[in-house]
This record gives C-alpha cells, structure tokens and sequence, in this order.
C-alpha cells in the first residue's frame, strides 16, 4: 500500500534520439506504462513491464488508474508524446488528484519534460519561434468553439506567432478551415503557414504557404500548424531546396 | 572552402540529463563552438575543439561569424540554452543568412531542438501550461516597450497561460513590475504566478504567489515567471510540501 510512484514522461515528437537520459531512465524504472496506445507501444522495455492501453479522449480515467496503482506501490509511468505538459497527460493527472481521495496527494508525482512537437516542428523549419508566440489546440471537445475562434483573433492582433496543435480529425474536420478563414478577416494574407506532419518520425513531411493560400486539407491528426505574423520570412535556398522559415526578432512599433 | 557545416543546438534546461541524444551527437561532431559564455563552457568537449565565446547581446556578429567558419570548411555548433529556437541563436543564423552573401545559403544548416526553460519549469511545478498560453520576452532591446504591455494585455483577454521570459536583467530593472502592474488591471487578482529560477541546475529555486501579490523583486535573469489564467489552480499537499500547479484542460464559455 505504499513505496509506489508516479511519473509522467513526454517521449518527445517519435525520433528516439529526441528523448532525454531523463525520461529514459524514468521509463527504465516504471513497473507499469500507461497511455495511449501509439505512446506505449513506443516505449522499449522488457516482458516484465505491464502495458496499460487506454483509447484516446480517456484522460481522466486514465489518470486515476495510473494514481491508484501508484498507491498501490507500484512504479508507474503515464507517456505522452512531445512534451506530456502540452496537450498531454500531465494536466489530466493533477486534475484527477484535485478532485480524487486525499491520499493521493501523498505519492510521489513527478513530470519530466521532453521535446514538444512544436519545438520539434520550429526546428525542422528554421527558426519560426523566433518572436514572441503562442500555442492553441483547436480541438473543441473541451472548450467552446467560440472561445477558440476569439483566441486565433487576439493572438494574432498580438502578432504572436500561432502554433496549433490537433488541427484535424474524422470527428473534426472542417475547424481548421474555418480557423484559417478567421484569421484572414485580420491577417495581411502573405504571412507563411507551414504544415508539419510527423516530425521526426519516417512518415515526416512539410508545407509551406501563406494565410491567404493554406489549406486545412494538408493538415491531418499528425500535423502542427505554425502560422507566422508580419516579421515571419522564407529565406530561399538555391537548388530547388526548400526555403528556410524565420521569424526576426526586431518587432517594429504597433500601427 | 567547402564540406562545412552549422547546426544550432538547444543545450536544454542545464540538466545534462535533459540534454537529447541527437544535441549530444551533433555537439560531438563540432570542431568549433560558438556562443554566449555560459553555454559554451557547459559542453563537454576534447582540447581540439575551438571555443568562441562572445558576450551576450552580440547575436548577429556571433551569427555571422559562425557561418564564414562554416562556409571556410569548419564543423560548427552554435550553442543557445534552453531550446535555439525560443529566444535564441536559431532567429539570428537565419536573420544573417537573409542579409548576407548569397553563397551562405549554400550552406547546410540545422537546428537541434532541445528542452525550453519554460517546458523545464513547467514540468518542475506540475502542469501549468495545459491549456492554451504564450510565450513573451519581456525584454525591450528588440521591440517597443508598448508592444510588449500590449501583447500582455491581450493574452490576459486570450485567457492564455503566459510564460514570460528575460523578465528581469541589470540593465532592465523596471520593466516586469510595469507587466504586472498592467496584467493586474484586466485581471481577477488570484490568478497564480509562479518564478522558476535556474530549474534543472543546482542553484534552482520556486516561489510561488498571485498576480495581485507577485513582486518582480522575486525575479533575475535566471527567472522564468509564469502567470496562470483563470483556469490555473494549486493542488495543496500534506506535510509542508509545496503544492502542485496545473491549469485545468476544460474552459467555460466566454463571458
């Protein structure tokens, strides 16, 4: 009934080079993996090391068999891709020990942090982070639409750069297009937009185009897509290679 | 004259043990490192590998300089803390590639993504950044002061979670306590900030408070400050230990 732990681990964006000594020595000493079943499965460990598969969308009940197994006294470990405290399991964690029985708010929980897909993302295409920016999943399962559609509005009156995170899904097909309309009202139209599809893993692959121009149909569940402001810039390359993607770091004084 | 190369790494938090196995290899590669002193010194690295260390705030000249290395044949790492990407070197490579000789974009570039100070600090005090938030730096040597207040003040109405970096240095002694003084007219008064010092090295430090109570005095250079929003919580814990901070995934509808 006691001795357990719980740690939440990000396995950063899929390259296994991505993942910190950190969480590979979190990992090494969990008696139990919990998650998703894409993070799971990617996690490497011997036959002793129980594998607990949840489906997407089950956060919570997730979170709580992973807490009462730590109390139990085991070592658990729940993985999120990227980082696990951006759109990840960590969130879903505490949430369940706030309003779960006191004691577990007696284990042990620690969060190791990893590469985030949008850092993993920003880097594959040069430095489009380079300014001031902000970071939006545009799924609507836990927060009205309107309020993300207001969110895009201010972000980029702000002239943050806009990373979103969960752009498409077979249940949500048509937000991202309507996002990019949304910001069209208010947008130039020449600032970039990249797709970024699964960074870091075989399968990666990378658009680019403008507000004006994006498309929500390149955009799939494996896609971040970054959206520049004013002082985003391709630098083109000679070759036919692709273009690098900036951001400058001098913002010039509001209009 | 050719068969160079630049890569920018994110050396991470400081913790080697947050430095990834792909940063680890491209450093090894190196025959030259470039940098702002205290991430120049932090890689370990044999006597035949130039160090060139520049003081900070010199970004573009360091920049330049790395890439005539490059283009002269050499192996070289431009190291940032941190993740190059978020308030970098990766931006001042690129920005000096757009304006310089043609023949740097030639060159093969690429850029290591690595564990950001606000993902570390993040992970360190539970799971603030589960919602939507942003990133600003607070500082003004590259923007006009009333866009940063203005950028503040619109992700307060954005409801995001905003991680403020360089919010404190020598030579910007005034400006955080201005930031808080301005969040503070469009916000609740409890809404929770949090200052990670140096989180991941020996001399790390948490404070946690309100943005009603929040005194920049808290903070240095070393300070990442992270000012929650209204669906920001503290899970308390038995005995003394500092409680948890993480920002509920659901949000309600605008008001």
């Amino acid at each position: 009934m006691s001795g357990g732990s719980l740690v939440i681990v990000g396995l950063g964006p899929g390259n296994p080079e991505q993942l910190t000594p950190q969480a590979r020595h979190a990992l090494a000493r969990a008696t139990d993996l919990v998650g998703y079943a894409p993070y799971v499965k990617r996690v490497e460990a011997g036959p002793e090391v129980v594998r607990h598969i949840s489906d997407n969308r089950e956060e919570i009940s997730r979170a709580r068999h992973a807490l009462e197994m730590a109390l139990s006294g085991r070592h658990v470990a729940v993985v999120s891709g990227g980082d696990a405290g951006v759109f990840g399991m960590a969130s879903a964690v505490f949430e369940a020990v706030e309003n779960g029985p006191a004691i577990w708010r007696t284990l042990p929980i620690q969060v190791i942090p990893g590469v985030s897909a949008v850092l993993a993302a920003a880097a594959r295409l040069g430095a489009p982070l380079g300014g001031d920016f902000c970071v939006i999943s545009l799924s609507d399962n836990l927060k009205p639409w309107p309020v993300v559609l207001e969110r895009l509005r201010l972000a980029a009156q702000a002239g943050f750069v806009i990373a979103l995170y969960n752009p498409r899904s077979h249940a949500r097909p048509w937000q991202l297009g309507a996002a990019f309309e949304h910001l069209r009202q208010s947008m130039g139209g020449d600032e970039p937009v990249a797709f970024a599809r699964a960074i870091g893993r075989p399968d990666e692959a990378v658009r680019l185009s403008t507000i004006a121009q994006a498309n929500a149909d390149w955009a799939d569940m494996s896609t971040l897509v970054l959206i520049g402001c004013p002082a985003t810039r391709l630098v083109s390359r000679p070759n036919g290679q692709e273009p690098w993607l900036y951001t400058a770091r001098k913002v010039e004084a509001a209009h």
